[in-house]
């Protein structure tokens, strides 16, 4: 079935204390966007790339292309003011059937193999979502004070977030509300049951100056 | 207040893929558990430092204080089978009343800030545990599928998880119970409410080799 990922990257930078946004930062040699990118057509080179980023941000991504001579057939997409308008920009861009990838653009560390996880998941049930279990003890705030959640029932969401097409640009026809905290979130809320499937523990969201230096870690390292 | 670090130091290592028991990898220039221990003794030179280990790491560790030059007054007691007798043990070990922190030996990241923070609440309230804010989603497995967690209301747990010593003592007292997760859900079980106090972001425990690098990088860059 066909695949498209839908790379979003909306991130002004501003809690990476930098003003290079998030998503341009210097990874191994080249901005982390063209990484997570790349994942992407390493795990299938026939994969259709949508990216989403602020308009203000086009001419800047077209001279870091010429400047690291990235030449991946890549359409782009103007964000929305916030991740759920930005996302449905992207769905309106698909026009066929298919497999979505609805990915973070500052998830590089996403491995081929919870790609592939991910889309055998939702080829067969509809979606996907990958998560890792969670390694700290964890407390929950209620209103009458704080309890102990079991830890071995809670699971940390990552991307990429995985649908058959036509059942997410549904979903995301729905007006926006405050409950949406992720894509799966979206397609729950269309009566949808959400399936997990098994993340890699790499796969951090970039959002701190040290996970940067992870980050590079795996690239130089571990990882490839 | 009299105070006392009870710092747990059990682990053998083995998730780690080394032959090293974790609490004694070098950190840094020295074994990372030398590293835990300083920090009380920076946060207030005058605490009493008990020290849990397997009472067949003595002689490593008298070797690797020899080796280190590491001269800082620390009373060892022999761990149990499990964290909880560990924790009891030094805990036995305790004659004062006083504030107790009892923390992770692979937590050489905890700031002095966060150790201060603990005490005030502890003093106050009786126990203080130190808690970050998780920076992913989260679902919850429950038994008949899966859902969204507000995660504005969950909080990782770290340690020192801290307490006004009788209380602790006499929380120990009852028998193991599988709930026990933490020191935290030992005083609760004896009746009490568990006061969250704000940990610090760097203060992981050292679980994963890339666990490591991150902590190295504090520690010869950023954190000190």
């Amino acid at each position: 079935m066909k695949k498209f990922a839908l790379i979003v990257a909306g991130g002004s930078g501003l809690r990476m204390g930098k003003e290079v946004p998030k998503q341009f930062l210097v990874l191994a040699g080249k901005p982390l966007l063209m990484h997570t990118i790349e994942t992407f057509f390493t795990y299938d080179p026939d994969v259709e790339v949508i990216l989403v980023l602020p308009a203000s941000q086009f001419a800047f991504w077209d001279n870091l292309c010429e400047q690291y001579q990235f030449h991946y057939p890549v359409r782009i997409v103007p964000g929305g003011p916030f991740r759920f308008y930005s996302v449905k920009n992207g769905l309106d861009a698909i026009m066929d059937e298919g497999i979505v990838f609805i990915h973070d653009g500052v998830r590089p560390l996403v491995s081929c193999e919870t790609i592939g996880h991910c889309y055998e998941t939702a080829l067969e049930k509809g979606n996907a979502v990958p998560v890792v279990p969670v390694s700290e003890s964890v407390r929950w705030l209620g209103d009458k004070g704080n309890e102990v959640l079991d830890r071995n029932r809670i699971r940390l969401i990552q991307t990429p977030q995985t649908f058959r097409v036509s059942l997410i640009q549904k979903a995301y026809s729905f007006p926006f509300n405050e409950k949406f905290t992720d894509d799966a979130s979206v397609l729950e809320n269309a009566g949808h049951e959400i399936f997990l499937t098994e993340g890699n523990r790499e796969n951090i969201k970039i959002t701190w100056p040290e996970d940067m230096e992870t980050a590079e870690r795996f690239f130089t390292k571990t990882f490839r």
